[in-house]
């Protein structure tokens, strides 16, 4: 992509989300017409009909998910100091080489559902700032970067599922979802990795500092300058560049989904291209679901990052689509209609 | 399998649904140990998780989902003269062709999904006895002959989904909740193919005619010769040749459903091995799933049948599987565990 030059590195970014889209009526018209001519009940497919619809108005052309991807970042936090995670830092290095050795949970996954996996190292040795004392990122050219570090992400795919790894990051996505909507550290965090009690309201405590460190700013992509992380920089990032690419998106969980509620808050309607995973078990989840307006679909109580929700919504997508594409008429199989 | 000669045919099939299976506690323990070895948080792989110990439970040995099938019985039904389907009964034999010929909706599924397919025409030329005025099945013989059916229908599978196809059967299905759980028609019966207002009020009358006809009738597998219809014998069958067989099943719809609710009128027990893909949109199906004790995986408004809930369904299990069998220990990665 060509980059203008803004006020700010971030402006860009801003732009692409307001960016007006081509209009696809044509193609979701044509495919509304179809779904009545599917020799199947009208409306019987429920969700599948909704997503088969959705992929022809993102993409403009009869839906068709014939390499779907999941795109996983993974990034260190400085906030980890603060002891708000189960786990330690070092377990974001090992964890990648398991990506890369294929032994982790998404591999599984993948690999199961026949969808494609590719593993970013967002600078794992050099963690962020740490967000309770400094902002993550040290400029917004930093910033800009691991956004458009993201923009590059999503080559070769027709349906994106968007993941993450990083110890401490539901810390950060928690204190982005208080600084966007309000409220304190309490109402957004949840148990991540695995904290309870004490350490779950330290953890809290720890979102307070950060969001009391930026009050004021209501700008999402100074948010994101400011509380981070560079995952969640990279997966805004990739779903920008999807937008532009007329590329529909899986949103996997609980941090996943800060990426989007960032590109939400600069436009509700750019986030029309994301499909959202799954609600997972991380306790706001729920809720920051619902002030996107967005239902998921699936609630299998899930809360490990790493794509995985969105590796088994990519399976529903595609068969969606399969179904919308592949299926006859019932003219062409001679199957009576409804009497 | 050898049938031993019981005072009716049916006698056989109780006593597969009452024999007892063997201890699989070892398995599921060993499964339970691993699941807290693997490289993910405890617990962060929520339903999931619950699935792999299930698999466990019912086979015996570590979950592995390698030859996942869907399984498709297809029937005509006498009921459809009472106009209670908004589509004509010719409709059955088109769409076995079109399941022939690859044309379908589940066809469209599993094809997507890599999982196998099978489809079982049930005499489709000849429809069963209308339920509102004569029993389903001529003789308890009739019944035996297509539940023995069924129990041929699950050579070389490691997880069976479950589905039917077959024009006026949710009407069937509503006639069997009816007799088995109370209430009247109008309780049990839904939309079907697409059938509402006076149609459906005259659907819920022919219910009720139906019920009246067995009234006082508790025996769940006379019930099943009364009320049919040859679909649901057949997957009952199945049901009890993988209870049999440490074989898991996947159960699809509203209609699959009532052929698991029969076994579990037998005994609850019986239908441990049995996980149910989704929660339909015919108006009924959750609060017979909720008369089950079970939840089911999946909510995404499908009232289609076909076995298309199950073959998602089987994904689902499937990816389960291959996480907790294929996922790197936190000694074999060498990733830090929980501080």
């Amino acid at each position: 992509m060509t980059m203008t030059n803004g006020a700010s590195p971030l402006d860009d970014f801003r732009a692409l989300a307001l960016a007006p889209l081509p209009d696809h009526g044509a193609a979701r018209a044509e495919a509304e017409a179809r779904q009545t001519q599917l020799i199947k009940p009208a409306g019987s497919l429920g969700r599948l009909e909704d997503i088969a619809l959705w992929l022809a108005s993102v993409t403009g052309k009869p839906p068709r998910v014939e390499s779907p991807r999941v795109v996983v970042f993974a990034a260190a936090h400085g906030v980890a100091d603060e002891g708000v995670s189960a786990f330690p830092l070092s377990v974001n290095s090992a964890m990648l080489a398991a990506f890369r050795e294929g032994h982790a949970a998404i591999n599984q996954m993948c690999a199961a559902s026949n969808v494609a996996l590719s593993v970013f190292d967002l600078a794992l040795d050099v963690p962020s700032g740490n967000i309770a004392v400094e902002d993550a990122f040290a400029s917004s050219r930093a910033t800009a970067a691991t956004l458009a570090f993201g923009l590059e992400a999503i080559n070769q795919v027709d349906c994106l599922g968007l993941g993450e790894m990083g110890i401490a990051n539901t810390t950060v996505a928690a204190a982005l979802y208080t600084a966007l909507f309000g409220g304190t550290g309490a109402d957004w965090v949840g148990a991540g990795t695995g904290v309870e009690g004490a350490t779950l309201a330290h953890k809290a405590d720890v979102v307070d500092r950060v969001v009391a460190r930026v009050a004021g700013e209501r700008d999402p992509l100074v948010l994101l300058q400011r509380i981070g992380g560079r995952e969640i920089a990279a997966m805004a990032g990739a779903i920008l560049a999807a937008r532009s690419q007329n590329v529909p998106v899986v949103i996997d969980g609980f941090v996943a989904t800060a990426a989007a509620a960032l590109i939400h808050a600069i436009h509700p309607d750019a986030i029309a291209h994301c499909l959202f995973a799954h609600r997972s078990a991380e306790a706001a989840h729920g809720r920051v679901l619902e002030r996107l307006g967005v239902v998921p679909l699936l609630d299998l109580g899930m809360r490990l990052g790493e794509g995985t929700g969105a590796a088994l919504a990519l399976s529903i997508v595609r068969a969606a689509a399969a179904c919308h594409s592949d299926m006859a008429t019932f003219a062409e199989a001679g199957v009576a209609g409804p009497a």
